[in-house]
């Protein structure tokens, strides 16, 4: 960031649309982020999990990302995901993105080879900070270990925040255990930015003294979402909270990349959103049917989508 | 492969030589395979799990197996790793691979998403094979479900062995689980060559109708793993099988990449062979010396290594 003031709010993992022949769809891209922006997201996450961002490759998420800068959108309100297996891969996302003027790189340890030492994860992030050699950049670390499989621990951060006190700017933490959550909040307090991983402990988590969340859902429901970050101090912040939690759990039910891209076929009338890079699969018709009774039962509706 | 006849026999999933800003060091590294070929490896298993290919971008590997082609090494003898979790990253090393004239690519599944289906990945490895669009692809799947997480199930072989009998030209089973190996074998037979993922079970492995063995110490034990191979049907097969074993097993007490390049480190008098790319971590002190005490106790050595 250039302001001094990080990056917060509510962070949308932007699904990726693709054409018949898995390229991606870069317009219907665009237009699906700036829906985004305009109906409550406070940045965008492009390039997480839900993004299906580890099946497109570097160049891929280049060309995205520039198309994004191209088509108006500010970098300043970016957080694209820049962490691959391979460490010059990393680098070169990172440079790329930094220099675009990104707020920050959402940054997944290298995650092929498990069981990582701390010290391991440490010197490959430390070796992307010194290669960028760019004081602009500002990561936040992804943990994500019911996928990446290896995470992020507290000692890890401590490390970090220790040798790079400004490029460690924070975490998303999709661990889905609160007392991980937590324990971050409590050992690094101002210095580091919590985002939870989903929106059921949004709460919890900016009570706790986070800054937001960065969630799959925010890609349909951004506007409540965003409603109850701006309002968590409210006397009615319990409400909103028990009100966007009815709504991800009854996605989350389903397979979260398909049920995404599902929606906004579903809701935008068009069909082509559903596509998926392997080894994703599509819901089946009678998930579909399940999951737009669902929404509908919700007076779920997405204006204007992708207009 | 062009000449109908398919590789077999040893190959080592060839370690990967840095410089010290972590650049691959070619010239170390087309020594290092001329030597495995001259000692014993009947092919090279080039950007396997051990090779640290997955801390390697596409680039990286396509410039180091243009230079073994070009530094003279015969690409019927190679059967580079090409499988990346993004489809077109998987697409463009499998490319590149078989206009270069390789035996076979040894193919990861897609395995950033976990828990994938055997029909999303039927479609990984279909797209690839379609959009690769070249008759001589030969497939090696490869099964190393500690590492990677997503493996290769019967299933799965039976789909594509069905689909592309051409192409799905057989498996390196590294799941260390001999049973999966035996079930392999007696599911498929003559239409698919299973190549042990170590030598612990070559000789079981040649009993039961494999074709031989691609292991990590074939980079430094090549010449009696080879003589195990050649001699699997002789009355010494059992003897020469318990000596490979001892050889193993002495080396895999230690982390196995670590382990690898310090031997070759300590034998070449090349010091600079134990560069690691994070997050990979070198042996300690003690580890090192309790490595080169198993190695010296059974009278090893690397006669003009890397020369």
């Amino acid at each position: 960031m250039n302001t001094g003031k990080r990056i917060e709010g509510v962070l949308a993992p932007v699904i990726t649309p693709f054409n018949a022949d898995m390229s991606p769809n870069v317009e219907k891209y665009v237009a699906h982020c700036k829906w985004l922006l305009a109906n409550g997201c406070d940045g965008l996450a492009v390039f997480g999990t839900n993004s299906e961002a580890n099946s497109l490759s570097v160049e891929e998420r280049m060309m995205l990302l520039e198309a994004l800068v191209d088509g108006g959108i500010d970098p300043a309100v970016l957080m694209p995901g820049t962490g691959c297996c391979a460490l010059t891969d990393t680098v070169k996302l990172t440079s790329h993105a930094v220099k675009l003027g990104v707020a920050g790189a959402m940054m997944l340890p290298p995650f092929y080879y498990k069981n990582p030492s701390d010290e391991g994860l440490f010197r490959s992030y430390a070796e992307v900070i010194e290669k960028v050699g760019d004081d602009r950049l500002r990561i936040y670390l992804y943990h994500i270990p019911p996928v990446a499989q290896v995470g992020i621990s507290l000692n890890l951060i401590e490390m970090l925040l220790k040798a790079y006190p400004k490029q460690t700017a924070g975490i998303k933490d999709s661990s889905g255990d609160w007392n991980n959550t937590d324990a971050m909040l409590k050992a690094f307090k101002e210095d580091f930015d919590v985002f939870a991983g989903n929106e059921l402990i949004l709460l919890a988590n900016m009570r706790g003294g986070g800054v937001g969340c960065i969630t799959a859902t925010g890609n349909i429901n951004p506007g409540p979402i965003h409603h109850l970050w701006e309002n968590w101090k409210s006397d009615e912040a319990d409400s909103l909270q028990a009100s966007v939690t009815d709504f991800r759990k009854a996605v989350q039910q389903f397979p979260m990349i398909p049920a995404l891209k599902t929606t906004v076929a579903h809701f935008s009338g068009d069909p082509a959103w559903k596509t998926l890079r392997p080894p994703l699969m599509g819901l089946s018709a009678e998930q579909e049917a399940a999951l737009i009774a669902e929404l509908e039962k919700r007076g779920f509706n997405m204006p204007a989508l992708a207009a």
